[in-house]
Order: structure tokens, then C-alpha cells, then sequence
């Protein structure tokens, strides 16, 4: 935030202002090596643990008003921050300052038929934009992948917490200024004037990429309104597919842990597809069942169990994110794929099955960012991908695709050598 | 083209109906090997000879067309086809072949923690739009590239070049069916309403992307319309900065090949940028001017050459693609670089100089898509960077930057084996 800032001040007019400074700042972080990014995290990271009194405070406004609001205890439980859960932002700040730099880092490099020395070298973005919803959390997550990456970044939070995202936003510039860091190397806009967010999706050319971190009705948004690239993740309608050949113990825990484990992140299975030859088909469902999970079925699913309720049409095209699945049985596994193809929402998919051939099959045919065998769908995460934290998970084909972390904030310049060479 | 159109069907309708056939076409494209994709492309290239007389008949009815609407001397060249012409693109469908093929190739690979072994992969895009203008030799071109990349490809091309591109269609698609490649992997849109290319360039979730391949105007409206994301080619005001160190006769040769050797390319310079501790400028200056070059210049420039006229405020910001040249001097590498940052359209920069440090700043601090030391900026180009072809010269950030070809052509997905994983 800037001092200078009025609410008379065109959303378009702020925006522009605050993406030129965003630009200006980058300039000099582009230039910094791993080291000082690092120890400017660190700061920033011990200002968000020494202002824990302020944000806190700031915090419980935002729940005071979300209450009198009448939002809801879910939404309440993400918007809330405690010392435990402060330590865990100011932790994750800290972990980012100890991932690779991919800054600098030579992706390729050959020597042209004219004797050019050619190299790929990945280089910042450049401006990022974030917008997002009621999750405090992602002010400093993303503040921090953005600046380890060498990005300056804009970010735009939801009303809901307005203020834990201003007292986490203090902080963290404290923290940075206090390492060298330009303060508008991460800005918070001062503003929850939608016209603003309207203002950042149009700004192509000031501001390089958005990254929309929330529900589906503000990534639909995002990526109907912007002009400029967008980083997005839609749906996560994950498939297993329980291919005749799976060792029934792996396919029963797998399952399990696929739906149940967490029911409310991206990666949870919304499908199960039960191949018609698998023997022990009632055993997986069963234990599905007794985990407490809802399971709707059609036909031949529906006799596994008299449990399992009639699946409707749209059933196969829901993300779910609760202790509810639909269950297909499918005869092989070229009708899981059309299935898949059909249904799917290029996540992540995975089958369970002995077979290499099956296997090697469905990890060719599978067209998602994610294609597994024999694991838990719940593993799609850039922590467990190793690398270190994530942004999201890119649904889209282009620029990054899965778990995206430092890399996927970054792009290339062609640096070419000669000694003299013109064109003939 | 599809038999059972009829002038009737909306575009939107129409381009949706193209596009899901060409979706299906692609699943079929993306299983095949490089060999069964090279007979293909062999095959498209034998009908391009094959039909010659159809395709310079149709080329001449193009031509007569244009001259009666009075196209200009430059455009009617850009459409003419002649059998040496025709020959040339048949032989670069056959260059394509012979490509390496990016489809398949694991980028990196790891086992995280839990043991899973990960594993990026490349795969094709799914379905490419092109959207272009009057050259005709584009609809084999990017057809080609497209192919060989294993991605569908929906061409439009322009209303000049109606009849070449319909033949030129014709035979490539009849190759490509010879070899038991689905027609509907190369579609060309069989309408020139404007329309059909609203709805291309609406059709999210049914195109990856979309390439505009022609001028500035063309290229402007596909990215403010598109929803579906676009890899752009804007403008290439293309910069060479004369260091102080550098070798004067290599600087001479150098600033007169980027600019006078093609000057309608995008590579070419646009602006100089002498240094004024160069001891040598009126030499440079000397030899673009003797080679035909008009100099538009700064107050310093102007004094290095009586012919050199002055310079406005547009020229530092003009693409000429012509024989004409901004020229300014600057003190320092720092100046330079100010220039090129407020200046330049992030396509190509170089700098001339025999200081390895000097070399060094400005490769890492210029934030162009191509940034060259010693050579001509007239490099900028797939074919002289080794990949053999290009779909174009992206100027965006995001996924490809610089020449593009096949490897830009494609997408990767994770590839996760486990051996029964749950996550704790």
C-alpha cells in the first residue's frame, strides 16, 4: 500500500500505477542472486512471527465481521489465524528461501551451423498477478514464490479478510525492506473495489500473468475477463480406475485414501471405475462404504451393494470435494479411457493394476497433468512432487502444467554468442 | 473441407463442429511414432508436387482476383506461386519430416520422498488454430509443424489466397490420408466469412491455442478478442548497441547486415545505438548510409553525418521494416540498456563489443526474447537457431519464447509409478 493512495484514484489509474512500480522493483530483483532473495525471505519471515500480536488482532476483525456477515463455519475456518497457524505461514516462508534458484539456471545450449553459441537461460517473469479469496495464508505463499522466483507480485485478497491480509502484507515489507528489498516488489491493492480486480485482468502488457487462487466462480471469472495470461486451475475430477489385474489389498487402500483421506482438495478422487473382470470389485466399495463415504452407482455398480444409490447423468461430471464418489463398472480398460476422455477433467487420473502393459497404456492414453499408477490420487501436490510448495496446480496445456512451484514463475531468453557472424 | 457444409451453418456451429472432429483426429495423431508421422508428412509433400498444375492454376485465379481488387505489388508477391516456389514448400513439408520429435521425450524425472517415481513427459497440444494472412505457403507450413508435433491443426487463411490455400489443403490432406492419417487432423475453415474467425478465437476448451501468423493489425485483434490462449508475434524493434570496446569493422558489418540485408523481417534492426566513446560511429554511420539506409538520428547522431535527418519522438518506437533507421548516441552501457528497456518490443537486442564484461551485463540485463553479443540481430530465426523450422517468433513471456518449432508445439504431463502409495 502507498501513502499516496486515495479512494478518488481511478481503479484503472491505481492499477497502472501500482504495476509500473511493481515493474520498476522487479528490475532490481531480477539482479539479485539466491542468497539475498533467501535472506530477504528470512526477514520477512521473522517480522511475520514478530508481528503476531498485530495480526492476530487484525485477524479477529475479519472474523468478527465475517460472523455478523453470517459466513459460514467453513469459511470461517479458513479466513481464522492463530499462533500455531501464523508459524506455519511464517515456516513456509522460510522453507521457499531454501528451494533451488531457478533463476540463471541453462536450460539447453548448442552451437549453431554459423558457429553462434545458443543457450536457453531461464529468466523472471516479470509482474504476477494473484488474486484470491478468503485464505490469509496465500499472501505470503504467494509473495514468497513470487519473489524467490525473482517476480515482483500484485496481490488482490478477498474482502472477507481484508485485514489479516493488510497486517500479513506489513509485515512481510517490513521484513523485505529491511533486506535491500524495494517495498514495491510486493504490493497488496489498497482497494476491494471489484472494479479493480477488473482493472488487473485487463492490464496485458503491465502485468505479465494473473494466478487466481480460489473457487470456481473466481477462476471462471478470471479466465472469462483477462487479457492477460492466466495461470488457472478448474475442476480437479479425478479418476481410479481398478483395472482387472490390481492387487486387491493396494486397490481397496488406494481407494480409500484417494476419496477419503481429504475430501476437499483438488487431487481427491471424484470417480471410481471398477473394471467388470476385477474379482473383488463388492470388497473395494465396501470399504469405501464403511469409511463413511456416499458412493452413487449406475447399474452394475448398484449391485456390488445395496448401499450405493443410483448415480444421475451429472453425477460423472461432478467435483464433489465431500465424503460423496459415483462409481462406474466399465468393461476394460479402453472403456476407463473413454470414460476418462469423456468425463475427466485432465487433473489427475490413476490406475491401479499389476499389468506393465495395462499399466504403460493408461499412463500413454491418459491425457491429464497427472497420470498415476498405483498411488493415491491425493498424492497430486507439488509438496509431494518435491518441489518445495506450489502456486496451484495448472489445469490449462500451456506454460506449466500440474503442481506449479518456482520453474513455473519463470521463462527463458535465447542468449547467443558470436564472434562477428553476419547473415549471408 | 467437409462435404456436407453448406453456407448456412453458423460459425460458431461450424467451428465447433471443426474443432471436435479435429479433437478426435488428434487422439489418433498423438499415438502415432515420428516414423508413421515423417511417411505422412513424405506423402503430403509428394501430392504438393503432384498437384502442381491444379495449385498454380488456382494460384493464378488468386492473383487475378487480387489485381482487380488492386492488392499492391508487395502483396500480389507475397501470393504468387511458381513451380520453384511450389517446390520450395514441398521440400520444406519433407524438411519437417526429418525433425526430431519432441512427442515422448521424458524432460526430467525423480523419486520423491514417498517413493513415487515422477517423470515429465511431452506431449502434443491437442488442436492448433492458425489464423493468417496472404502468404499461402503458411497453409503447409504450419500444417507440417503441427503434424510432426502430433497436434490437429484448423487453418484459416486469407480472403487473397482463397483458391491457393483450398488446392494446397486439398493435396496435403490427401497425402496425409494415403498414409492412414485422419483428413480432419488438417482442416482448413471453408468459409472467409470474418465470423468464423470471431467463433475460432471464442472456442476455449475446444482450441489449445491460436497462432496469428501475419501483420500487426492482424495479430492485434487476435489477442484482444481471444479466449483461447494465443502465441503472438508483435512487433521486432530490434536493437544493436555499439559498446565503446567494440571492433569497428565488425561493428560496421555487422550493423549494416541487421539492418539492410532483409529489412521486412522481424529481426531486423530498427534503431543503433552508438555508444559516444566509440571512436569509430562515423564509419558505422558511413556505411549504412552508402548502403542505402536513410538515418533518422539524435542531436549527437545527427553531427556524426550531414545526411542524417532528425529524428522524431515515434521514430525510437517504429518498426520501419524498410530501409530507413533511428540512430542515437548514448553514454554508457547503462544508458543503452535505459534506451532498449523504455524502447524496445523484447524481440532481439545485441551488442558489439570486445569487453567480455561489458558482453556479459548486457546479456543478462536485457529482458528480450533473443539477446545476442557479436552478430547480427537478422539471426533471429528458427531455421539459423538449429530447430529446423518455426511456427513464429513468439514475443509473449509465457510458454515459448523466441523461435518457436516443434518443441514449443508441445505440452508435458506428469507421469507418477507407484507401487501402492497412500498419502499419510
Amino acid at each position: 500500500m502507498n501513502a499516496s493512495t486515495t479512494l478518488a484514484e481511478a481503479p484503472a489509474a491505481l492499477v497502472t500505477r501500482l504495476a509500473k512500480a511493481g515493474r520498476d522493483a522487479q528490475r532490481v530483483l531480477a539482479r539479485l542472486d539466491h542468497d539475498a532473495k533467501a535472506a530477504a525471505l528470512r526477514a520477512a519471515a521473522a517480522q511475520l512471527r514478530a508481528a503476531e500480536t498485530e495480526i492476530l488482532a487484525a485477524n479477529a476483525r475479519d472474523l468478527t465481521a465475517g460472523q455478523e456477515r453470517g459466513l459460514s463455519a467453513a469459511l470461517l475456518d479458513r479466513l481464522m489465524l492463530d499462533s500455531k497457524r501464523l508459524a506455519g505461514i511464517a515456516n513456509a516462508v522460510e522453507n521457499v528461501a531454501g528451494l533451488p534458484d531457478p533463476v540463471g539456471q541453462v536450460i539447453d545450449s548448442s552451437t549453431a551451423p554459423s558457429g553462434l553459441a545458443l543457450s536457453r537461460v531461464r529468466v523472471p517473469i516479470g509482474l504476477i498477478g494473484i488474486v484470491y479469496e478468503s485464505r490469509p495464508n496465500v499472501t505470503a505463499d504467494a509473495a514468497a514464490l513470487c519473489l524467490a522466483s525473482g517476480n515482483a507480485v500484485l496481490l488482490r485478497g478477498g474482502s472477507e479478510a481484508v485485514h489479516s491480509n493488510r497486517a500479513i502484507h506489513a509485515a512481510l515489507v517490513k521484513g523485505l525492506v529491511s533486506a535491500g528489498i524495494p517495498a514495491a516488489a510486493v504490493q497488496l491493492l489498497p482497494t476491494q473495489d471489484r472494479a479493480a480486480v477488473g482493472a488487473m485482468l485487463a492490464a496485458a502488457g503491465l502485468i505479465d500473468m494473473i494466478v487466481p487462487r480460489g473457487g470456481k466462480g473466481l477462476v471462471e471469472r478470471v479466465q472469462a475477463d483477462a487479457r492477460v495470461p492466466v495461470l488457472a486451475h478448474l475442476d480437479g475430477i479425478c479418476h481410479t480406475y481398478i483395472h482387472s489385474a490390481a492387487d486387491p489389498a493396494k486397490a481397496a487402500r488406494i481407494a480409500v485414501n484417494a476419496k477419503l483421506r481429504r475430501t476437499g482438495i483438488c487431487g481427491a478422487m471424484e470417480t471410481l471405475l471398477l473394471d467388470a473382470q476385477f474379482p473383488e470389485s463388492q470388497k473395494v466399495v465396501a470399504a469405501l462404504l464403511d469409511g463413511g463415504c456416499a458412493l452413487r452407482g449406475d447399474a452394475r455398480a448398484m449391485a456390488l451393494d445395496p448401499r450405493i444409490a443410483a448415480a444421475s447423468t451429472e453425477d460423472w461430471d461432478t467435483e464433489y470435494l465431500d465424503s460423496v464418489l459415483s462409481v462406474a463398472v466399465v468393461d476394460g480398460l479402453d472403456a476407463a479411457l473413454q470414460h476418462i476422455a469423456a468425463h475427466g477433467s485432465q487433473h489427475t487420473e490413476a490406475i491401479v493394476s499389476e499389468d506393465e502393459t495395462a499399466v504403460e497404456l493408461f499412463l500413454g492414453e491418459v491425457d491429464s497433468a497427472i497420470v498415476m499408477a498405483n498411488a493415491s490420487t491425493q498424492f497430486a501436490d507439488g509438496g509431494e512432487f518435491g518441489l518445495g510448495a506450489e502456486i496451484g496446480i495448472a489445469t490449462g496445456r500451456l506454460h506449466a502444467r500440474g503442481p506449479v512451484a518456482l520453474e513455473g514463475l519463470t521463462t527463458y531468453k535465447w542468449l547467443v554468442r558470436g564472434t562477428g557472424q553476419v547473415r549471408p
